[in-house]
């Protein structure tokens, strides 16, 4: 009985982690846009200010289970992961 | 024009932030029900095979834009934090 619970507890979290990978995806691609953006108007791609608030809003809107630490730690590699592909469109331009 | 385009490409990432943070944290509370049907069952609460396969998966999935290392280093911290969230709730249970 409570192995078919586990069984579909983990389906669950298959499901989501399919969804946190699109969603991730999703959001790597609108940060595209918003390098590209920044790049004709010659705009610092990485702005600490902006990071910093949508920190801030993100722990506001924390309920958990998680700490606000856990989660912050979270979406700053998110966040980091974004610069870096980013840096990388910023680089291939340069080879074009 | 294009200034107004990057208000809505950043309300597009801020509406994105909030629905990651809900499925991260839905996520987590699953994880902790799969923490005590394994506890109650006396099974290691951290479980390298089942990691392993959903990273697998995830990789399976990725169309990018990230690389599928990136992707999995950033589930790979999730996961941590799923571990470290069941750990925390042990200790609670062995202080009551």
């Amino acid at each position: 009985m409570s192995q078919q619970t586990l069984e579909q507890l983990r389906a669950q979290v298959d499901e989501m982690n399919q969804q946190l990978l699109e969603l991730i995806n999703k959001r790597a691609t609108v940060v595209q846009e918003i390098g590209k953006i920044k790049e004709k108007h010659g705009g610092n791609r990485y702005d600490p200010v902006r990071e910093r608030g949508m920190l801030d809003k993100i722990k506001q809107l924390n309920d958990g289970p998680f700490e606000d630490s856990t989660i912050l730690h979270i979406f700053k590699e998110i966040f980091k992961a974004g610069v870096e592909l980013q840096s990388d469109d910023h680089q291939k331009a340069l080879l074009v």
